[in-house]
């Protein structure tokens, strides 16, 4: 038996062919078209769970379940998509309209769950059963698996571990509440902060990197120029990397997974970020002989939305 | 089947024999003796058990068997403590021991866990699968009740809600981080902001409550001048009600369970809190149009402790 993934995101979708033990038999792409009604987009990816199939010669027969990894809300008792902001999604009853074009059982979570599901069926945490997903990005989504299992909460709004306040009547978040962790913790904080810096420091080597133009500074020029040793960049990257361990020191308080694994754009900076926070996150442990969680590296990259949706149905 | 519940603290330790549906028959309790080898003081409980279940005509062969909730961690898969600060206990093979007084199994928790899934059982969240558990008290300790099941994480030392930061760089905390959740939310944090209050607010009436001696403040000196529209005391309670916000915010963001529960010395402000907490809470939720956590009082006061320890072998 096989499993379908389909990896929701504003501008494309994308569905793969997944067998049981996590691996990508055969993917394809369409864009998602977001103008159009909800009904026609559902369409569209019920034909692309098709033509994956057929194009990878596997009858739909032999396909157990579709799983669907959406940016929002996602709730499995009644097949409804309560939010999807980056689809202008509201209530959409995504498994009926799926089920108007297909037999095949559907289920669906939240994005970053679904991303951490995948690390802990096929990545860097397979076989971990308490597990936390951070995705560091233009925000921080977040991904909880307890006993192997997706954890979205009593109501399906869960796991939005990006809006956990570090920092009461810090920064304005987008949410409308001040000092959530992704306003420390994502690509964006690295850019507003380095923004500032340079301000002030316009002899840092990021001044050169962004063409003179402080708009242009995104997280890579930041964290190239911090590698490289630029001070100004040090302390922009040590000030994100304190926020980053401040909201992964509340996750091992409160969750104390076995894995906390990194994802999302900033994770490209690989072992110069995890080298950090690891040193950043210990001094910081509450309980200071006790083994706590791993902090790892995703592995599974672009094809973990496609993975761990599909691995919903197992 | 009875179940026996330890209830372990600095001074005295509780014992008391439960039904299956977490009803006290008959308790008892003896001064801890922490100045003591702790063979001693797990024989005196060990022996505690005996007493309760032969003074209420009960056989120990009617006991399925016997939990303990202690102020610290509890390893149920060694049977070690590795930490009990109030006890000066430090991995201490707690079960090996009792096994040498009793042939009952023995199971045990921290004493907010194990709270928290004693209101879960005959408290006011009764049948409830996912729910958080706080103890306001000199600090805040936090007990997660997941799937019915009490969760302390990968290592057993989860569910240290009170040290989630929740103002990065903020108050200086006991365990050595900066903004801790306890910091805002506890006994502690209202006495400590009253003291500043009244210094700069000497008309206040919490001065002539506490005999125009600061040092004299407690919580129910600053919650009463507040409840009777006392200005410096309102601002400190509204401060205190804020912090305590910010951290259920998180609570919901993170593990969104079906009902908070709020117990410990402070949670005896009752009404007053609880109306004010639900009032702080309602506009920094995320999802502003999906259900979320119900806020509650605890219901069983001090016999939470033997309960939800008792319940632990269920």
């Amino acid at each position: 038996m096989y499993y379908i993934g389909l990896d929701v995101g504003g501008t494309t979708f994308k569905a793969g062919i997944v067998t049981e033990d996590g691996r990508i038999v055969h993917k394809d792409a369409m864009p998602t078209g977001i103008e159009r009604p909800y009904q026609e987009i559902i369409a569209d990816m019920a034909a692309l769970c098709k033509k994956v199939a057929a194009d990878a010669g596997i009858a739909m027969s032999e396909i157990k379940s579709i799983g669907v990894g959406v940016p929002g809300l996602f709730d499995n008792r009644t097949g409804m998509i309560p939010f999807c902001t980056n689809l202008g999604w509201h209530d959409i009853p995504f498994v009926a309209e799926m089920k108007k074009h297909l037999d095949t059982p559907v289920f669906g979570d939240n994005d970053a769950t679904v991303a951490g599901l995948a690390e802990s069926v096929a990545g860097v945490s397979a076989g971990i059963k308490d597990c936390v997903f951070l995705t560091l990005g233009t925000g921080v989504g977040g991904g909880i698996i307890i006993d192997g299992k997706p954890y979205s909460g009593a109501h399906g709004c869960g796991s939005e571990i990006g809006h956990m306040m570090i920092r009461m009547g810090g920064e304005l978040c987008t949410c409308g509440n001040y000092g959530c962790f992704e306003r420390y913790a994502s690509a964006t904080a690295i850019i507003r902060e380095a923004r500032k810096a340079v301000a002030e420091h316009p002899e840092s080597s990021m001044m050169a990197a962004c063409g003179g133009d402080p708009e242009k500074i995104n997280a890579k020029i930041v964290i190239d120029a911090a590698k490289a040793g630029d001070e100004t960049a040090k302390t922009v990257f040590d000030g994100y990397v304190y926020g980053l361990a401040v909201g992964i020191i509340n996750i091992i308080n409160m969750i104390d997974p076995e894995v906390i694994v990194l994802g999302g754009g900033v994770s490209a900076a690989g072992e110069f970020l995890l080298n950090a926070v690891r040193e950043a996150v210990k001094p910081m442990v509450f309980f200071k002989t006790m083994p706590y969680a791993r902090i790892e590296l995703a592995q599974l990259g672009n094809d973990a939305g496609i993975i761990g949706a599909a691995m919903l149905g197992r």
